[in-house]
């Protein structure tokens, strides 16, 4: 280009601008979007829906929204701390307040009055009460002249400062998120809350009613519902924001919105990236998962207990295979990879065409090809030289680095172990839940044995653990000897420190602090030669796409809050339409047509108490609203700011949208707010509580 | 292959028969095939069922079953000549017996006494009678040193006297079956009724819920059934071979058959020929189709009675673009086309092996090649040098030609007029079936613009048609003045023969007498070069695969009586499981969930009578019976012999089953006998059908 007077160029820049933003219509179609809560989509909204939610809106929907830190999403439905998630999300909790007497996975539960409701083991809820944007500081710490690996260190010193800073200052939880691959840096504080009781689950069969083959599809019939109640100082929370129960509900064609925690997406990944994850995470990922999940199955043959103890896992784990398996499928059909292929042609060209931003960061696509290439060399040691599938011997590993990075200034800590996170790192390391020691020794046996398969018997790491032996054996040996399943074993180990560490005659401490430096080593080799260079690059390209599109675009998810909108609305499927609502009819007739056969069982009370239900009431329903893994549990709201539904699942078209989301076949499903009030107060006998939600009663 | 003795070579052949029935196992699957009902898959039925039908249980099952002639099935129910199809076959005789007044296809019917049964306009039904092998005699017709186009007018010769001796002889409508690509010819024997009357049909919306959308698709909650009656002499026929009815009905994993007329595949074609299905006819037709559909639609809209002409055209037209596309994205999956390939490779493989085969067979692949690239030099004037969407101009040609063929020898006339076809050509020709004059016209008028389009200014046909004048206006013109509307007029001009035909003024007989030459010499060189090489190079291919692969093979479908044979069973589908049956529950989840909006909108018996049903009654079901368009009407019977269902559809993943058949996922859907019966008694209050099908009454 020829030069140009400075305001020729600001003009030119702004009619790039301008055309890129038309460009970004067409790339980022309506509907697309996890928003963060500064940046809302008012825009679009109006053009497209002629709504402009206020600011009084936003800060309400956001402050009635809650993070479930085992990663889902929920929200407070109720003026006394009640908050309603999914069944699949509460799972862990319901599992670790289980016995062998007692399933509160399989049975459900409902607490007649709050003198029943029963405290969670080990769960963190988090409130965004705040947001600031902090780039500046954070890329201030980067100074000229600074390797990739040095200006990473110094973003992350002042990351742990900023997060310690406000903590010291608010008490408040307080996390620095990186957003449009670090773009821009947010601090974001949290109120935080920890004595959270279960007040009502129904059961399992009914919560995820057709398993593993209906997961992640539609047409749904889920009761996918789970209500627990916030207190603070042994009172439950009193709740100004809070959503109001709407139960008329979702409408087909209606403006809905869903508030939740995307945990994250790939979208603004580069091709180099997104081609690493096709050719080498997938295929590694999906083959590690079957493996375990063969493990568990075995042992869940060996009875009813077993079973009962290992069907979290199973749970957890074909649920990610379904969902692996929906996105890898997606990077193996060429017109996905041609569209990103596409959209990274054309912002590339926009980049180079203009010499400032070429300079600036033309070559930042290259160096992360070239970093995704370098990993290459260390991957099978980085996956394999780990104690892997045990509880136990995570956290042994997690005890012998705490009492060395404590003492550490903050911002020379291993990620994990910064001030602000202690807490919570304290929470979940000292947790009371159950382990399985049984179950922890087959899972641990495997793991060695697929260790020493893929590394050879002369591989440091497994002559360190194997020396020769069977990995059955080193397993066995471990798992009996250690006393780290007991918490308060834990804790005195992490309040003796070094010493404490040091003097340990626990296998597992013994073995993990002679694996310890190996596993730092791998860590700094892949900080220096991956994660830096993608975080440096990955930040220019941020820049890039600031300069190119503007805040059209919205970063990809990070489990912070985010704002999704859309309709809902039918989709072509199977050679035909969606219907936008199942209805309780749907439920039924999926399960006789199946014969009341597992997985389309049915718990007794829906057979008894049939005649009871008014049949047509909606049960689960689709909506355009961008969501992913994460945002199970969110709420969705209609225009005023009423709760309408909730999200508990995608469709199976809706996988590929970690990497692209098309309106036309992404749907978000949700439990519809008619069916949880008809099935509490028809099926549990609980309306109470339904009064609860309805508002019909002040407690 | 070194030289072997006699003896040798007849082990090394009966090993390759051996070797390639083991292929063939592989390359069809179980359950694939309609059969012949000379050779029915008795090895596979008993090794993978267990069961082996008898002679009379064949025999039994052949004479229950019909042939509905507009291009359908269905089957004897009661011994009082009672006939089931579905409601879509009968759906042309419905519009044709309906008025302005009474529209019997939206509004269904129920004679309570067999006085209020209404006689079809212009129905033939057909039941196989006898089966009798005639290839010698076919092939025997043609002579050494004869050219393809003079074998081709030999064995046309001999086929139809072959028909005209038996018609003389037994009376019986008599059709020679070229089966195997002509490998086979059979003599098919058909008692034939024409009294055929209306006893029950359901409402359209209740018979095709869900509309085109959920055409072609599973699950299906479809009421797809028409009773009608068969006559003999006034009487309700005696018919001793009828299928008694099961209300339990079809269960899963049950073994089904299916006995019906599939019309047509295309599974032993070779892959030129499919090629150009795919390049030249596909693309062709769907736009053909969807040109007519617009026109159709456009009719619609000027007013209701417009609307009630033209849904049934829209019907046929809907479903055919649905089944096309189908077929066609089939054909464009490559996967698809590398089985045909790979089966075509291992078939010619062999065939080339054996210096006999070869000899004999080995350049009858090529020659259909060359057939296929040669008729691309006529495609364009055999697709538009006609006079297209008329009903009344087909009837004008149909008349032109009659006159001339039937003067001819019997072997000698054009396909259609043979004398054993005469009786059904004048049984449709003279159907005083309602034609549709500003119908016709608008079609015929688009056709007209669209040859114009196509052909040109300066086409001789064009010029013959339009001289220069506007399509609508010719259209117009020859509409208006056409007595043709009238059968009395059709039947003056066919018994006038020659002479009435040259002196009629009739503007459709005027022009068709112009073009009818065009036609014929089109006609001449299609058989010259592209039927007959077809043809011989077919009958060929057919020998071959008798050759290598024995009758392990079973034959394209004809629209002749064919056996399939399988299992209610689910399939994997839109990531998670099909039902292997709906139920009426279903009808309604899928009718609320769409507010109960058109497609999805429900008879008013439904929404009033709705709590007489038993809702977890099974609706529609689904086999890997292998089946096709033409089999619609089919009974689903069990190894009893008894009826415990009624094939309407196949799902949408058996479209490109015209070409390849899929076991995981290729299904045939049927309505459940239990739901007939429960309309019927609960919606219908029609018990004493109810009692004739269920056997409780006799008449």
């Amino acid at each position: 280009m020829p030069k140009q007077s400075w305001r020729f160029r600001t003009g030119a820049l702004a009619l790039t601008i301008l055309f890129a933003f038309l460009l970004a219509g067409a790339a980022f179609p309506p509907d697309e979007g996890m928003w963060t809560l500064d940046n809302p989509p008012l825009k679009l909204l109006k053009e497209r829906y002629g709504f402009t939610p206020t600011q009084e809106w936003l800060d309400h929907i956001r402050l009635a929204s809650v993070r479930f830190n085992d990663g889902g999403s929920g929200s407070f439905v109720s003026p006394n701390g009640l908050v309603l998630t999914n069944h699949h999300v509460a799972r862990g909790q319901l599992q670790k307040m289980s016995s062998p007497q007692k399933d509160y996975v399989e049975d459900g539960f409902y607490a007649k009055s709050m003198a029943e409701e029963i405290k969670c083991t080990d769960l963190e809820l988090n409130v965004l009460v705040s947001m600031e944007e902090v780039t500046a500081r954070v890329l201030g710490a980067v100074k000229k002249g600074m390797t990739d690996k040095a200006a990473l260190d110094a973003r992350k010193a002042e990351i742990a400062k900023i997060e310690k800073e406000s903590l010291e200052a608010t008490g408040l939880r307080s996390d620095i998120v990186p957003l449009y691959q670090g773009g821009e840096y947010w601090l974001y504080r949290y109120k935080k809350y920890t004595d959270v009781r279960l007040v009502f689950a129904p059961e399992q069969q009914i919560a995820f009613f057709g398993g593993d083959p209906d997961n992640f599809t539609f047409p749904r019939h889920d009761l996918d519902m789970t209500l627990m109640r916030v207190y603070e100082n042994d009172q439950p929370l009193r709740t100004k924001d809070y959503l109001k129960w709407n139960t008329n509900g979702a409408m087909e064609n209606e403006l809905v919105f869903v508030s939740g925690h995307p945990g994250s997406t790939n979208r603004l990944h580069t091709l180099a990236q997104i081609e690493f994850q096709r050719d080498h995470s997938y295929p590694y990922r999906l083959a590690l998962y079957k493996r375990r999940l063969e493990v568990l199955r075995r042992y869940s043959t060996m009875g009813e207990e077993q079973a009962r103890q290992a069907q979290g896992q199973i749970f957890g784990i074909e649920n990610a295979l379904k969902a692996w398996t929906g996105e890898y499928n997606g990077l193996l059909d060429a017109k996905v990879m041609a569209k990103k292929q596409q959209d990274e042609n054309d912002f590339r060209a926009q980049v180079m065409a203009n010499p400032e931003l070429k300079k600036l960061y033309g070559t930042a696509w290259d160096e992360i090809a070239q970093a995704e290439k370098k990993q290459l060399e260390m991957l099978k040691p980085a996956r394999y030289r780990a104690l892997r599938g045990s509880r136990l011997a995570a956290i042994a590993l997690t005890l012998v680095q705490y009492v060395t990075e404590i003492k550490k200034p903050d911002g020379e800590r291993l990620e994990g172990f910064h001030d602000s996170q202690l807490e919570s790192l304290r929470f979940r390391l000292f947790s009371p839940a159950p382990v399985y020691p049984q179950l922890e020794e087959m899972m641990l046996a495997d793991g060695l044995q697929e260790s020493l398969d893929q590394l050879g018997a002369n591989d440091p790491f497994i002559k360190l653990v194997l020396n020769g032996r069977p990995a059955a054996e080193v397993a066995k040996e471990l798992i009996n000897g250690t006393k780290l399943a007991d918490p308060t074993v834990r804790k005195s180990l992490a309040e003796g420190g070094e010493a404490a560490i040091a003097a340990s005659t626990d296998p597992l401490i013994v073995i993990v602090r002679k694996l310890d430096p190996m596993a730092r080593e791998m860590d700094k080799w892949f900080e220096t030669n991956v994660h830096s260079v993608e975080t440096s690059a990955g930040e220019r390209i941020g820049k890039a796409r600031f300069a190119v599109y503007g805040k059209s675009v919205n970063p990809d998810a990070t489990f912070t809050l985010r704002l999704s909108y859309g309709t809902v609305a039918s989709y072509s499927m199977n050679g035909t339409k969606a219907q936008p609502m199942t209805t309780i009819y749907g439920l039924y007739d999926r399960a006789y047509g199946f014969g009341l056969k597992p997985p389309f069982d049915l718990p007794p009370r829906f057979i008894e108490r049939k005649d009871r239900l008014t049949m047509s009431t909606p049960a689960n329903f689709v909506a355009t609203t961008d969501i992913i893994g994460g945002n199970s549990g969110s709420p969705v709201i209609n225009k005023a700011g009423e709760i309408v539904g909730l999200i508990f699942d995608g469709n199976i078209e809706s996988l590929v949208g970690r990497y692209v989301y098309n309106i036309e076949t992404n749907r978000a499903v949700a439990v519809h707010t008619a069916y949880m009030i008809e099935a509490l107060r028809k099926l549990y006998d609980a309306s109470v509580l339904a009064d609860e939600l309805e508002g019909k009663q002040v407690l």
